[in-house]
């Protein structure tokens, strides 16, 4: 069964806002074994609607919209769909006491503009949206389900969980789509590409291989499309055994999940701490590891120390030292790690100083100069870095590495 | 002149890594006023390419691809785009040298698929990538130009900004977009709608207006589309003062920016500084605030205190405050914001404290409950809010609001 999805929306077309619900939708449907074939976004503009269903429905059997059902004049989705598909737009009792009992828990009045949300197509079956006052219509014509729904990430996202997965669970029968992700570390994507050649040419025509290199890090995923799952999976598995054979431990993980996760893994596994103390990266260090749920078992917190005062005064590093060295160098990293490890009493610290850019940026020391530390109550491993001109990449890419370091002393 | 992106990678529609090179695309082109129409997403799939190709080119003059041109064999979209211009492979040694010298820079060893990248389409002029080993490829045939480009964010984004815009400029005539953007704060989406109604009614036709409701926030965007750019703009100003009448105060900012630019603005503006002091928000105001350039001239850094000990030791909260209110707390937070508004000796702070969840809920404290306290020498604002369920949504409204808070403070 394929799916496309069409996202509408001026802001997107104008590069306002990225595109993350499509992403979502995505990784969702392949779940559970539904193939997204394309995705596509358009301008708030009927024609420009109209056509790229048209053109969606030669190519899918459902075809998911989001966006374009706000209140205001500028979405037009609802009249659009209604027209294309013949229906009437009738009051709908239920859409309006959701509505009501939204704005009464917000303490907000109706109005005309909300009041009108209440309205909806005669021909589409009607799915409550308990987060907002735009419903989900659900149209079912011609063989061809077409389903429209907000684009406010958190109303999307509960629609097509609660409500629209399972409907077309039910509707469609689906095939299984496995895909196994291995992260791998230590090796540019081309070289890797040489390392596996000989596995690659043995792989089953079925299973598909793709590349997918981050800083630091390519993954490379294998999928599979059929309909006995454990037969399946364990065609999967037996490739993964081979590559971990080639590999060892360059695999760092044999699952799609973000460095802050397998860290996280490790230290509940070891029952450990870890503290933080960042210059450069500016608390994004702290933000990765704390957007982890339960990450407060094992992450005590960062010192995010901007001023040179800080330093001093809140991690304990010696004034002489800062000026003699400068706050970028080996030096004030390894005592920013270690004033951090003894005053949040962790088992381990992270530490980074660098000059992340535009300014201040120097001729021995340029614009992405980074000194990262990872230390312990016995050991010290710090590092020095050249990552780019680019502020946000210098923070990531300092962020990540930090992050990785810390991995190699936890396993 | 109207354009239409391309991105190509089964990551995409699977919903691995989200599209963001089309929405920094889309920026860019609408900046020097170009339009796009449609943003498409396929496989790496040759019928798929072609199709969307083929189509894409009966709407618009100009088609950019991005993306399946790395080394790997899952990438075809050289071929499949030779394959459709009817072009052959030919060996560039400019292409070549430039390879050469990355993989010098980078001690790397050359090998045969990076060797390959050097063969390129002999109908296309072809585009050095200084970045990468992937040309630009930059195809101009029946008055229409399609481009190929590497779906690596910074190789495309230096090839855009230095190569492919300017090109484009060159070879195209193109009108004047103009882009306004007023953020608006205290009224949700339809109630702005319906207080600016007599306004939006009278705006001329060719004046196009969008709402983008955000957290806490209302984008309003202004378009409008012409050649006489001194001219549009006068029309757009004129509108927005007749907005700035009815709206007053609410317009936080009249251009399109961050709130912690916004907050640098004034600070800097005021030559003040400020300090965080983060629990549930886990360093996230801090990566914001610091993400902006020259944020260490008013920022001095965060604790994040994610344990009750570093709330004590390096924020000073008394320890029995903590066991008498619980962290969460409106004695807590503000403990913590003059906590570190003494010890990093700034004009301002931000605390927060709260249960950003998944775990930790209670009956009296849900998921979601959280105190920000916002302080300097003389004030202290401090409010409670009830947010989401959801842990990620749970940090980024409360950095928001926090943010939001200290704003008006400053204004």
């Amino acid at each position: 069964m394929q799916v496309e999805i069409i996202t509408i929306g001026d802001e997107i077309l104008i590069g306002q806002i990225v595109d993350t619900n499509a992403a979502w939708m995505s990784a969702e449907l392949n779940k559970v074994g539904f193939e997204v074939v394309q995705i596509t976004s358009v301008h708030d503009d009927e024609k420009q609607i109209t056509e790229s269903l048209q053109q969606a429905l030669t190519r899918a059997d459902v075809v998911l919209f989001t966006g374009g059902i706000g209140p205001t004049n500028d979405d037009i989705t609802k009249l659009t769909l209604s027209k294309y598909f013949q229906a009437n737009l009738v009051f709908d009792e239920a859409v309006f006491a959701n509505i009501e009992n939204l704005l009464h828990h917000r303490r907000r009045a109706m109005n005309e503009l909300t009041r009108s949300q209440a309205m909806v197509p005669d021909k589409a079956t009607i799915i409550q949206n308990p987060l907002g006052t735009a419903p989900i219509t659900w149209f079912d014509e011609n063989d061809k389900v077409v389903v429209s729904m907000p684009g406010v990430p958190y109303e999307m996202k509960r629609a097509m969980t609660e409500e629209i997965i399972p409907k077309l669970q039910k509707r469609f029968q689906s095939q299984t789509v496995i895909h196994k992700s291995i992260l791998v570390t230590g090796y540019p994507e081309s070289a890797l590409a040489l390392k596996i050649a000989d596995w690659e040419k043995m792989l089953p025509d079925r299973i598909r291989l793709a590349y997918l290199p981050q800083y630091n890090i390519v993954r490379l995923r294998l999928s599979v499309v059929g309909t006995d799952k454990s037969l399946l999976e364990k065609a999967i598995n037996h490739q993964v055994d081979l590559l971990e054979e080639i590999l060892g431990k360059a695999i760092i993980a044999k699952e799609d999940i973000p460095i802050e996760q397998l860290i996280a893994q490790y230290l509940i596994l070891k029952n450990k701490t870890v503290a933080t103390a960042e210059s450069c990266t500016g608390g994004h260090i702290a933000h990765l590891i704390t957007s982890v749920p339960g990450s407060s078992a094992y992450y005590k917190g960062t010192v995010v120390a901007y001023s040179n005062d800080v330093k001093v005064k809140l991690l304990q590093v010696d004034g002489e030292i800062i000026r003699k060295h400068g706050a970028v160098s080996q030096e004030v990293v390894e005592e920013m790690a270690k004033g951090v490890l003894r005053s949040m009493n962790t088992d381990y610290a992270i530490a980074t100083s660098g000059i992340a850019g535009p300014d201040g940026g120097s001729i021995d020391k340029p614009v992405g100069t980074t000194w990262i530390s990872v230390v312990t109550k016995d050991t010290c491993v710090t590092k020095k870095f050249h990552f780019s001109y680019d502020r946000k990449l210098n923070i990531e890419r300092a962020t990540q590495t930090a992050l990785l370091m810390l991995l190699k002393l936890l396993r």
